[in-house]
């Protein structure tokens, strides 16, 4: 099976060519770039020399020949390949925001300042959270586009879901969330250059970053799932100086003050985040004792979650790691083949996290 | 006049040390270590050599020798050198816990395990956040006990003081707070061991850290100030890979929710914030487009503030900024000492903040 | 197959955990570890929580029961279980220095403080630097030893064999080399603590590492293995704020000068680098404009060599990266136990280095 | 006296800023900027809020108005305002290189591909390091240009001058240098973005960097003050991921082999370069024990050396640690000026090393 990567040279690209380089089903990579297009991809990340070497072609050249297509393009300007990929029949994976809303063109439009360009394709498109949509995505009908989700999205909804699920919430939850310096992408800028961000920490995008919308929306379809209403929502992103790794600490005001803050009350919560999840390859419920930290799911697939609860059993506090990289970009994208596919779900993502 | 520090050989003692070699009031130091006994500073911090080369005493000779004394014990071990101080007049500036809680005895006993030794002691102590407490630490009456602030009660305190100054809080204050290593102290130990936590974000002691108590105390005293009801507190830290600073992410709902999130309506909130504190030497409320950030505030005295609204206009969100080892400990003891002495309250602590 | 390893909660024993997780020819795993006994891995280094659950057990009990034994111990510990193993004709892989020098004890004795326990035993062993030693290894005779190399000899002898073999040395070659923070293992110290050892680099025993003889030996051994005269060695280590990676910078002093630096008289020497390793599987001699830099290979068992000439002409400098965790201790273990059992060299070292 | 600063919003010169915002003889700061013309040094620098406003006018606006002007300029652009300098007798500060190679322009045009604009302006200019040339610089006769050395030079000349002076040296130099990332300059680029050098080494312009003809000069100068010969040099400069510091590893074959590696052997060399720089205030030659590390200098005008031996006593290792910034750029530069006006030497300059 052939694999095809469209923009493969910014950051979600090349860790999609990373993780495909050693995915059991796949024996063939053709790979598209703009920036560097008649390149070679070894060229534009050293770390594969010798181990692949492929010329970056264009990325009608990719729809063309790929069994399944990626597409790492900005927002905005890949719908013409989808739509090529629709009419194939070649599933079409999305790592941009351009399929992850749906209908809901209005939300689309008011957060990222352009409509669609092909407003029938979301038909086909289906929004590839597996652990919310799992079911959906495996009984595709052929012609299928995933909207793979935000890295920040990934993280809080997985984190908040079981709450939600189970009508625990009341009022707003506030996700302060803090991120790796790659999620900015591979772009030089005075934000991300080395100087100006490392051994610092900031936040940014207050009230305004465009995840939001689509947290909000996850959470909606959680909560409205099992019939309780949704939330409101508060997000805030942070940098932090380190490559990989999203830590969401999730604020979840609860319907039913606990009666005190001890272990017994908190592993009432954590029991029912484990039986939740108790089928999910990737959604690891830490035991008691143990805090979600980036720099455990690193290179994974893994979300680790922590359950928690303030000092006063009034609110839920949850801890979410993901490698932003992995689950939260290229690695769902393969989860997201792999069940297109009828595949393992976790074929080619059996990376076990390394230790530092 | 002759400064001394007992427990110059931590973290903080030794950034006291650094802090008092330029501070043009203070011709001598008289240092003592328990760990280093019979050293030298320069020994056991090498950045000092050529600088100042003085040796480690007993804590008893500090008390006996100097005009003003520094404590950078532990927690629960220095009470004793505060008698002896308070009995000879000789402020007594400590930047433990022990005299943050002042008459509330139990407050402190519930968080850190222990009463206090001469619990008489309280009626010299004053809690030494300038920006509380001004009037009370200038006009002491000679025989007088700073309780200098917690790192992270200083940066969410500050973030919080002019709303709930203001009346316009209404319901839980959540507190999320980023700090780095140099939090944790000198000791190693695993959780700082550095290839544990390079590269890594991760919370720790949720629902659980003793700053707790000492920021609701605080915002509680703020509000009562103004008549005004106090807010219950949410409050979580994490750690970042960064050596100094403290990011605070204040989420604050408002009592009276803002029309919709634009400049305009932060920017009220901002004159109210920069009005509240527009005498104050060390806070920095940042105009539109800057957000408070650890590295603009590294190695200086400054608290910097940049106010936001949440996507809704219902949560005023603070961010909060100050270098831990600074603001957060060895230079407001400085600024306390300014106080008590009556020199201008910025001597010592003109350091611009560097680039990075 | 069944894979044991001794001290497997130090960084090097988890990092071998982590990669035999992967290999397809391992089934199970025995571990040991003296400070975790009776506990288990899991629960030391939560990075495994649901992919591995295995009980810290005696290293009798590895010993035992493993088809192949590893020992990441300290030096001098770990004769006794070697001996065990040869006796029962189980392949023994060391990670300490207690089985790289051979015959050679009055140096194993001069630099590490003591001699060898039973010294009978270095009939069986093999210093195990596939690239100097792949057919002694793969020929082994069932009762084998193998003396796995030290993190900075892999780097600095792949870096200069090619040179070595060729005659190209006049004279003392300097290795300045510099590791990241992993290499000094997993007990927390003061040169480890994060704030002591972050945003700084320093060098460290000047003149006086343990690698230097070992270094050496490999040096001689190539240079003899083609008849050459030995040179002699300067090695330098310093220390980075990283987690991961060996950059070694090898200044090899020409026998012939080159008439001038320019492309084409780095491309000669480039070109007897890549020939000389043209079968190696992971040694990559970097074409031109690219250096070897340490994120390039991290998470893999790649050496990566790129060869430069200084301004003259009169010096090769050689620039090695490897991943000391990977080609520098686990990995290189398990290509030796690829070696050993006659699998193919490169099983569960497939790691594609990530980009960050 | 009013101090001026051409290109003030380069890494360079906003550390100028800083430092002359503690400068006790400066009470005025006019600052220019191309890229910025218009705006305040506040607005691009947000740590400088509430400390400074400044506006940043034209470079002929600053060379009108200031005492004293720093130039902070890329090479090659800068000497107009060097020449009307001249003509005013304003004292001229340059930080590029463009007068640090006086007569000598072929070497300048070979290692910077241009000539110079005004080539009569070297009778006015002196190379401005003053643990070479301080005498020259005190005795200047008005018109004056300081050519600011760079910052590699800096701290290999600093590591190399005792043993040159004093006949020690026979063969090549080795000058085996890390850099923090702010050396490369505030323009973003691929190199200098977080993800591509963070927790990652690598040499860069190997055989070709620029400083290698100014550290070869000083080197040359040193010598024949004292009627030595001048000795060969490699220069290899590496990045590593810290905003600040160079540390310089500098291998000196000695001309008469010490008898043995011990300590007594090495503190004859201690000896010899502590007396050498017994009068130097920003020079500190490190007891025994300790080794030069960037940490301990950060933020200071310090050079640190440390005095070391290879294990056969064959080669004098120097380990010499600056911070680019200051001592190798800002810092120095001021020192210049306290030179230049009489002042006290360290005024402006007396920052003690922050502990990190």
């Amino acid at each position: 099976m052939k694999a095809g990567v469209i923009g493969a040279t910014g950051y979600a690209g090349a860790e999609l060519v990373r993780l495909l380089l050693g995915h059991s089903r796949v024996d063939g990579l053709v790979l598209s770039s703009v920036s560097f297009e008649g390149g070679k991809i070894e060229e534009v990340y050293p770390n594969f020399t010798g181990i692949i070497s492929a010329p970056l072609v264009k990325a009608e050249d990719v729809v063309e020949t790929a069994d399944v297509v990626f597409s790492a393009l900005p927002h905005g300007v890949g719908e013409q390949f989808a739509k090529t990929c629709v009419d194939k029949k070649t599933p079409f994976v999305d790592l941009s925001a351009d399929f992850r809303f749906g209908d809901d063109e209005p939300a689309f439009k008011k957060w990222y300042g352009k409509g669609y360009v092909y407003p029938d394709l979301r038909k086909y498109s289906i929004y590839g959270l597996p652990e919310l949509n799992r079911k959906k995505i495996k009984e595709h009908g052929g012609a299928v586009i995933i909207g793979n989700p935000g890295c920040y999205p990934t993280g809080s909804s997985l984190g908040a879901f079981p709450a939600l699920a189970k009508g625990l919430v009341a009022g707003t939850i506030i996700v302060d969330a803090v991120s790796g310096i790659s999620g900015g992408g591979r772009e030089p800028s005075r934000q991300f250059h080395y100087p100006e961000c490392a051994d610092s920490v900031s936040p940014y995008k207050i009230g305004s970053h465009r995840h939001t919308p689509e947290i909000t929306r996850n959470f909606t379809a959680m909560a409205e799932t099992e019939g309780r209403a949704s939330p409101s929502l508060v997000f805030t992103p942070h940098l932090a100086p380190m490559n990989r790794g999203i830590l969401s600490t999730i604020y979840i005001p609860l319907a039913q003050k606990a009666p005190e803050n001890n272990e017994e009350q908190v592993s009432k919560f954590r029991s029912l985040y484990a039986d939740f999840y108790k089928d999910e390859p990737f959604v690891r419920v830490l035991p008691s004792g143990v805090i979600a930290s980036t720099n455990r799911v690193r290179g994974s697939n893994y979300c680790d979650i922590s359950v928690h609860l303030d000092h006063s059993g009034s609110v839920l506090i949850i801890a979410s790691a993901i490698d932003n990289m992995v689950k939260g970009a290229a690695g769902q994208a393969v989860q997201n083949m792999n069940l297109l596919f009828g595949f393992d779900e976790k074929t080619g993502l059996e990376a076990v996290p390394a230790l530092f």
